[in-house]
Protein backbone atom coordinates (compact mmCIF):
# COMPACT_ATOMS: atom_id res chain seq x y z
CA UNK A 1 0.00 0.00 0.00
CA UNK A 2 1.31 3.63 -0.87
CA UNK A 3 0.58 6.84 0.04
CA UNK A 4 1.74 10.26 -1.48
CA UNK A 5 0.98 14.10 0.00
CA UNK A 6 -1.03 16.44 -1.40
CA UNK A 7 1.24 19.38 -0.47
CA UNK A 8 4.96 20.02 -2.71
CA UNK A 9 5.66 20.30 -5.70
CA UNK A 10 7.11 16.92 -6.31
CA UNK A 11 5.17 14.82 -9.02
CA UNK A 12 3.71 18.28 -10.81
CA UNK A 13 1.38 17.53 -13.60
CA UNK A 14 1.09 20.47 -16.14
CA UNK A 15 -2.39 21.47 -17.03
CA UNK A 16 -3.40 22.61 -20.74
CA UNK A 17 -3.21 26.01 -20.62
CA UNK A 18 -6.46 26.31 -22.69
CA UNK A 19 -8.42 25.52 -19.85
CA UNK A 20 -7.45 27.66 -17.35
CA UNK A 21 -7.35 31.33 -16.98
CA UNK A 22 -3.50 31.84 -15.57
CA UNK A 23 -1.35 29.77 -13.91
CA UNK A 24 -2.37 26.20 -12.68
CA UNK A 25 -0.36 22.79 -12.05
CA UNK A 26 -1.85 19.56 -10.50
CA UNK A 27 -0.99 16.39 -8.46
CA UNK A 28 -2.77 13.42 -9.46
CA UNK A 29 -3.28 11.87 -6.55
CA UNK A 30 -5.35 8.64 -7.00
CA UNK A 31 -2.34 7.06 -9.53
CA UNK A 32 0.10 7.19 -6.70
CA UNK A 33 -1.96 5.48 -4.05
CA UNK A 34 -3.45 2.77 -7.05
CA UNK A 35 -7.25 4.06 -6.34
CA UNK A 36 -9.11 3.20 -9.54
CA UNK A 37 -13.04 3.71 -7.86
CA UNK A 38 -12.46 7.60 -8.83
CA UNK A 39 -9.76 9.97 -10.11
CA UNK A 40 -8.14 12.37 -7.05
CA UNK A 41 -6.23 15.37 -7.70
CA UNK A 42 -4.74 18.26 -6.36
CA UNK A 43 -4.69 21.30 -7.86
CA UNK A 44 -3.04 24.39 -7.23
CA UNK A 45 -4.75 27.81 -9.23
CA UNK A 46 -2.07 30.59 -9.06
CA UNK A 47 -3.42 34.43 -8.01
CA UNK A 48 -6.19 35.22 -9.96
CA UNK A 49 -6.13 31.95 -12.04
CA UNK A 50 -9.67 29.80 -12.81
CA UNK A 51 -10.76 26.94 -14.62
CA UNK A 52 -12.43 28.14 -17.71
CA UNK A 53 -16.57 27.14 -17.15
CA UNK A 54 -16.72 23.37 -17.35
CA UNK A 55 -19.33 20.25 -16.59
CA UNK A 56 -18.53 16.48 -16.35
CA UNK A 57 -20.52 13.53 -16.88
CA UNK A 58 -20.11 12.58 -13.37
CA UNK A 59 -20.44 13.86 -10.12
CA UNK A 60 -17.34 15.87 -8.39
CA UNK A 61 -16.87 17.01 -5.01
CA UNK A 62 -13.93 19.83 -4.00
CA UNK A 63 -12.28 19.82 -0.39
CA UNK A 64 -10.25 23.51 -0.11
CA UNK A 65 -6.77 22.70 1.23
CA UNK A 66 -5.30 26.48 0.89
CA UNK A 67 -6.08 30.01 0.09
CA UNK A 68 -9.34 31.41 -0.54
CA UNK A 69 -11.28 30.58 -3.99
CA UNK A 70 -15.14 30.02 -5.08
CA UNK A 71 -17.29 27.47 -6.53
CA UNK A 72 -19.65 29.72 -9.26
CA UNK A 73 -22.50 27.68 -11.11
CA UNK A 74 -23.60 28.91 -14.03
CA UNK A 75 -26.72 27.93 -16.01
CA UNK A 76 -26.74 27.94 -19.71
CA UNK A 77 -29.43 29.04 -22.26
CA UNK A 78 -29.26 28.10 -25.64
CA UNK A 79 -28.41 24.75 -27.51
CA UNK A 80 -26.45 25.90 -30.22
CA UNK A 81 -21.87 25.13 -29.91
CA UNK A 82 -21.36 28.76 -30.31
CA UNK A 83 -24.47 30.89 -29.81
CA UNK A 84 -25.81 30.73 -26.23
CA UNK A 85 -26.11 32.97 -22.77
CA UNK A 86 -24.86 32.15 -19.63
CA UNK A 87 -26.13 33.58 -16.63
CA UNK A 88 -24.55 32.91 -12.90
CA UNK A 89 -27.13 31.10 -10.32
CA UNK A 90 -24.26 30.86 -7.35
CA UNK A 91 -21.11 31.85 -6.13
CA UNK A 92 -19.79 29.73 -3.03
CA UNK A 93 -16.75 30.94 -1.05
CA UNK A 94 -14.24 28.18 -0.26
CA UNK A 95 -11.93 28.65 2.38
CA UNK A 96 -9.67 25.99 3.94
CA UNK A 97 -11.56 22.97 5.04
CA UNK A 98 -14.87 23.56 2.54
CA UNK A 99 -16.61 20.85 1.20
CA UNK A 100 -18.44 20.99 -1.60
CA UNK A 101 -20.34 18.68 -4.44
CA UNK A 102 -20.60 19.54 -7.53
CA UNK A 103 -23.46 17.57 -9.31
CA UNK A 104 -22.84 16.51 -13.00
CA UNK A 105 -23.58 17.98 -15.87
CA UNK A 106 -23.69 21.31 -14.16
CA UNK A 107 -21.98 24.31 -15.97
CA UNK A 108 -19.27 25.73 -13.22
CA UNK A 109 -15.75 26.87 -12.69
CA UNK A 110 -13.72 27.40 -9.35
CA UNK A 111 -10.26 28.26 -8.52
CA UNK A 112 -8.36 31.72 -6.99
CA UNK A 113 -11.02 34.83 -6.60
CA UNK A 114 -8.65 37.00 -4.89
CA UNK A 115 -5.75 38.31 -6.92
CA UNK A 116 -3.18 38.54 -3.96
CA UNK A 117 -3.96 35.01 -3.05
CA UNK A 118 -3.06 31.17 -4.46
CA UNK A 119 -5.80 28.93 -4.07
CA UNK A 120 -5.48 24.78 -3.64
CA UNK A 121 -7.78 21.86 -3.49
CA UNK A 122 -8.43 17.84 -3.73
CA UNK A 123 -10.86 17.40 -6.66
CA UNK A 124 -12.13 13.84 -6.44
CA UNK A 125 -13.65 12.83 -9.72
CA UNK A 126 -16.38 10.16 -9.33
CA UNK A 127 -16.73 7.86 -12.36
CA UNK A 128 -20.30 7.59 -14.09
CA UNK A 129 -20.82 3.79 -14.10
CA UNK A 130 -18.02 1.32 -12.98
CA UNK A 131 -15.25 1.35 -15.72
CA UNK A 132 -16.71 4.15 -17.61
CA UNK A 133 -14.65 7.18 -18.71
CA UNK A 134 -14.63 10.61 -16.75
CA UNK A 135 -15.51 13.24 -19.00
CA UNK A 136 -15.35 17.07 -19.28
CA UNK A 137 -16.62 19.51 -22.17
CA UNK A 138 -14.97 22.69 -21.61
CA UNK A 139 -16.02 26.36 -22.93
CA UNK A 140 -14.24 29.21 -24.11
CA UNK A 141 -14.18 31.81 -21.35
CA UNK A 142 -11.67 33.93 -19.72
CA UNK A 143 -14.26 35.54 -17.47
CA UNK A 144 -13.43 38.99 -18.32
CA UNK A 145 -14.92 38.96 -21.90
CA UNK A 146 -17.76 36.23 -21.59
CA UNK A 147 -17.97 32.68 -22.15
CA UNK A 148 -18.44 31.84 -26.03
CA UNK A 149 -18.04 28.96 -27.84
CA UNK A 150 -17.85 25.29 -26.38
CA UNK A 151 -14.13 23.97 -27.06
CA UNK B 1 -25.72 23.60 -3.71
CA UNK B 2 -24.49 23.50 -0.07
CA UNK B 3 -21.03 23.57 1.47
CA UNK B 4 -19.37 22.58 4.79
CA UNK B 5 -16.32 22.30 6.63
CA UNK B 6 -14.38 19.63 7.73
CA UNK B 7 -12.69 21.50 11.12
CA UNK B 8 -14.88 22.68 13.37
CA UNK B 9 -17.07 20.57 16.68
CA UNK B 10 -20.73 21.75 15.03
CA UNK B 11 -22.26 18.91 13.67
CA UNK B 12 -20.63 16.42 15.84
CA UNK B 13 -21.59 13.11 15.52
CA UNK B 14 -20.73 10.48 18.32
CA UNK B 15 -18.88 7.23 17.75
CA UNK B 16 -19.91 3.70 18.99
CA UNK B 17 -17.63 3.08 21.42
CA UNK B 18 -16.81 -0.39 21.09
CA UNK B 19 -14.97 0.24 17.27
CA UNK B 20 -12.43 2.63 19.23
CA UNK B 21 -9.67 2.28 21.48
CA UNK B 22 -10.86 5.80 23.05
CA UNK B 23 -12.29 9.05 22.68
CA UNK B 24 -13.12 9.39 19.17
CA UNK B 25 -16.22 11.75 17.45
CA UNK B 26 -16.53 12.47 13.88
CA UNK B 27 -18.60 14.54 11.30
CA UNK B 28 -20.47 13.42 7.92
CA UNK B 29 -19.61 15.69 5.19
CA UNK B 30 -21.18 14.01 2.66
CA UNK B 31 -24.95 14.54 4.46
CA UNK B 32 -24.20 18.05 4.18
CA UNK B 33 -22.91 18.51 1.06
CA UNK B 34 -25.38 15.73 -0.93
CA UNK B 35 -22.79 13.73 -2.21
CA UNK B 36 -24.56 9.73 -2.66
CA UNK B 37 -21.50 8.69 -4.34
CA UNK B 38 -20.06 7.48 -1.19
CA UNK B 39 -19.90 8.46 2.43
CA UNK B 40 -17.48 10.75 3.66
CA UNK B 41 -16.76 11.38 6.87
CA UNK B 42 -14.38 13.54 9.13
CA UNK B 43 -12.98 11.99 12.25
CA UNK B 44 -11.27 13.32 15.56
CA UNK B 45 -9.30 10.82 17.36
CA UNK B 46 -8.26 12.12 20.69
CA UNK B 47 -4.51 11.26 22.07
CA UNK B 48 -3.89 7.55 21.57
CA UNK B 49 -7.35 6.82 20.24
CA UNK B 50 -7.39 4.33 17.13
CA UNK B 51 -10.04 2.10 15.45
CA UNK B 52 -10.21 -1.72 16.75
CA UNK B 53 -8.95 -3.93 14.12
CA UNK B 54 -12.15 -3.85 11.18
CA UNK B 55 -12.69 -4.35 7.16
CA UNK B 56 -15.01 -2.89 4.98
CA UNK B 57 -16.83 -4.59 2.12
CA UNK B 58 -15.66 -1.22 -0.24
CA UNK B 59 -12.22 0.04 -1.17
CA UNK B 60 -12.04 3.41 1.57
CA UNK B 61 -9.37 6.01 1.07
CA UNK B 62 -8.04 8.42 4.11
CA UNK B 63 -6.57 11.96 3.83
CA UNK B 64 -5.27 13.01 7.12
CA UNK B 65 -5.71 16.76 7.84
CA UNK B 66 -4.12 17.49 11.36
CA UNK B 67 -1.87 16.09 13.92
CA UNK B 68 0.20 12.33 13.66
CA UNK B 69 -1.25 9.18 13.60
CA UNK B 70 -1.52 5.62 11.41
CA UNK B 71 -2.63 3.31 9.23
CA UNK B 72 -1.70 -0.30 10.29
CA UNK B 73 -2.20 -3.55 7.92
CA UNK B 74 -2.78 -6.82 9.52
CA UNK B 75 -3.19 -10.59 7.61
CA UNK B 76 -5.57 -12.97 9.75
CA UNK B 77 -4.93 -16.72 9.77
CA UNK B 78 -7.56 -18.68 10.46
CA UNK B 79 -11.57 -18.27 9.97
CA UNK B 80 -12.95 -19.50 13.35
CA UNK B 81 -14.96 -16.47 14.71
CA UNK B 82 -13.05 -16.68 18.14
CA UNK B 83 -10.04 -18.21 17.52
CA UNK B 84 -7.15 -16.97 15.30
CA UNK B 85 -4.30 -15.23 15.16
CA UNK B 86 -2.75 -12.10 13.38
CA UNK B 87 -0.19 -10.28 11.97
CA UNK B 88 1.26 -7.14 11.59
CA UNK B 89 1.94 -6.51 7.98
CA UNK B 90 2.30 -2.97 7.79
CA UNK B 91 2.69 0.40 9.31
CA UNK B 92 2.09 3.61 7.03
CA UNK B 93 2.46 6.92 9.26
CA UNK B 94 0.08 9.69 8.52
CA UNK B 95 1.06 13.08 8.90
CA UNK B 96 -1.17 16.07 7.55
CA UNK B 97 -1.82 15.74 3.75
CA UNK B 98 -0.90 12.15 3.44
CA UNK B 99 -3.26 10.49 1.61
CA UNK B 100 -3.47 6.48 0.95
CA UNK B 101 -5.73 3.76 -0.30
CA UNK B 102 -7.05 0.86 1.68
CA UNK B 103 -8.58 -1.63 -0.32
CA UNK B 104 -11.59 -3.65 0.25
CA UNK B 105 -11.63 -6.65 2.72
CA UNK B 106 -8.07 -5.54 4.07
CA UNK B 107 -7.90 -6.10 8.44
CA UNK B 108 -6.66 -2.65 9.28
CA UNK B 109 -6.50 -0.07 12.37
CA UNK B 110 -5.91 3.69 11.95
CA UNK B 111 -5.51 6.74 14.29
CA UNK B 112 -3.63 8.33 16.68
CA UNK B 113 -0.41 6.99 16.99
CA UNK B 114 1.31 9.59 19.68
CA UNK B 115 -0.16 9.76 23.25
CA UNK B 116 0.55 13.55 23.02
CA UNK B 117 -0.92 13.84 19.63
CA UNK B 118 -4.63 14.02 18.31
CA UNK B 119 -5.05 13.20 14.62
CA UNK B 120 -7.81 13.63 12.34
CA UNK B 121 -8.60 12.50 8.81
CA UNK B 122 -11.53 12.54 5.93
CA UNK B 123 -12.32 9.26 5.49
CA UNK B 124 -13.93 8.63 1.92
CA UNK B 125 -16.65 5.14 2.02
CA UNK B 126 -16.70 4.26 -1.72
CA UNK B 127 -19.69 1.65 -2.04
CA UNK B 128 -18.93 -1.63 -3.55
CA UNK B 129 -21.38 -0.99 -6.46
CA UNK B 130 -24.50 1.74 -6.93
CA UNK B 131 -27.06 1.90 -3.84
CA UNK B 132 -24.95 -0.89 -2.31
CA UNK B 133 -24.48 -0.37 1.23
CA UNK B 134 -20.84 0.03 3.05
CA UNK B 135 -20.29 -2.58 5.39
CA UNK B 136 -17.83 -2.99 8.17
CA UNK B 137 -16.76 -5.53 9.97
CA UNK B 138 -15.51 -4.98 13.71
CA UNK B 139 -13.21 -7.04 15.45
CA UNK B 140 -11.97 -6.85 19.74
CA UNK B 141 -9.10 -5.67 20.45
CA UNK B 142 -7.83 -2.63 22.05
CA UNK B 143 -4.09 -3.50 21.23
CA UNK B 144 -2.52 -3.55 24.77
CA UNK B 145 -3.42 -7.13 24.76
CA UNK B 146 -4.76 -8.60 21.31
CA UNK B 147 -7.53 -9.02 18.68
CA UNK B 148 -10.02 -11.72 20.00
CA UNK B 149 -13.79 -12.38 18.48
CA UNK B 150 -15.64 -10.55 15.54
CA UNK B 151 -17.75 -8.29 17.41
Amino acid sequence: MKKTNIQGSNDKRNVNPNWFTSKTWMKVLSEKIKSKDQDIYHVHFEKGSRTKLHAHNGNQVLIATKGKGSLEIFRRYGTSKNNFKIKKTQKITLNEGDIVHIPAKTLHTHGSTDKKKTFSHIAINILPRKNSEYKTVWWESDFKTKATEVI
